[in-house]
């Protein structure tokens, strides 16, 4: 059994991470790695499948056994990856994906150099700006913080591996093309170190 | 105009390199460079789409006034690529595909660090020596040469970025995978180095 692929997805909002994920879980080839938080859940949040709602103290006990791939505290609150259930997904060879912040992402690509960096973003700041807006579900001042925080964030687009960009109307279009970065990764010869030994086998 | 990428395709006899390059240039997206070459002509093969078949004398002095972008002495032949051309190709925008054997790919990456290159082989070396057996076109001496040869290329594997398998029947899927690469490659964050610059300018 060939091991999945570890990929980072990060999109700030306004980017359509949820809807562009949604077309790469319908192939059935991916699992979303619930992360731990220890944030309130929202009201229509289940826990175990949008997040494990975890107590700080139980959170801050984990870091300390290494049970974290990564974590990152944001607006208060931690965020992490329960390493173990990764595992287990890589081990079935299904691909893992990580809905995780740039400081994440940064971080596990240190501790998993296979990991495989996605930046989603909306095709300008103009537009995100645009449909941060046009949601009219948050205040002026959550907004606000949200693209402040969308600015922090591209300054680290050196960190990822590749870009992909989400148009209006074409969120089918962005998953493909992240769908074409997993099937590229996995003929990489960094990846397939023993291609002229098996080669020769058989 | 965004540069087209310069992708290498070797393959060794048998890998069935023409059937799966014959779909990407059915995408439109790609343009062939025509190598030149000393050898003589076969029957069927034209000047300028084949090869550009030149003299040793007109060959040799291209490679001392720096025009071939790489080359290489087979059999005692020799093949290259005119330099010229190549460029002209990539700054249109087209991808240019260059098929060459592993010492010239090696040559290209040295030169040309932003080259993909691609192996493109049978499913093993057992499907190999059936598909040269089977075309039954050439003698047991030229048979055993090829194969000698693809034992050779193959030990260069890992000079290589990414590895593809043209399985029996499965030429199409072949090429489908090299569009994935160059799909990937293109949104690769070390090709597009101003992201971040781009994203808030708008």
């Amino acid at each position: 059994m060939k091991k999945g692929l570890m990929l980072v997805i990060s999109g700030p909002a306004g980017s359509g991470k949820g809807t562009v994920n949604a077309h790469l879980f319908k192939t059935g080839d991916f699992v979303y790695s619930v992360s731990a938080t220890t944030r309130a859940p929202r009201p229509a949040e289940v826990d175990g499948v949008n997040y494990h709602f975890i107590s700080k103290e139980d959170f801050l006990s984990r870091i300390e056994h290494g049970d974290m791939l990564e974590y990152t505290e944001y607006c208060g609150n931690f965020y992490g990856t329960p390493l173990k259930e990764a595992e287990e997904v890589l081990a079935s060879g299904k691909n893992l994906i990580l809905e995780i912040e740039v400081e994440g992402a940064e971080n596990v690509k240190k501790k998993y150099p296979d990991a495989v960096l996605v930046l989603l973003l909306p095709p300008s700041y103009a537009v995100q700006e645009q449909r941060l807006r046009g949601r009219g579900t948050e205040t002026e001042e959550k907004i606000t913080e949200r693209l402040a925080r969308a600015k922090e964030e591209i300054a680290h687009a050196s960190s990822y591996d590749y870009v992909v960009y989400n148009y209006d109307g074409k969120d089918a279009e962005a998953a493909e093309q992240i769908l074409a970065i997993v099937s590229a990764e996995k003929c990489s010869l960094a990846r397939n170190t023993s291609v002229a030994e098996d080669y020769l086998k058989v």
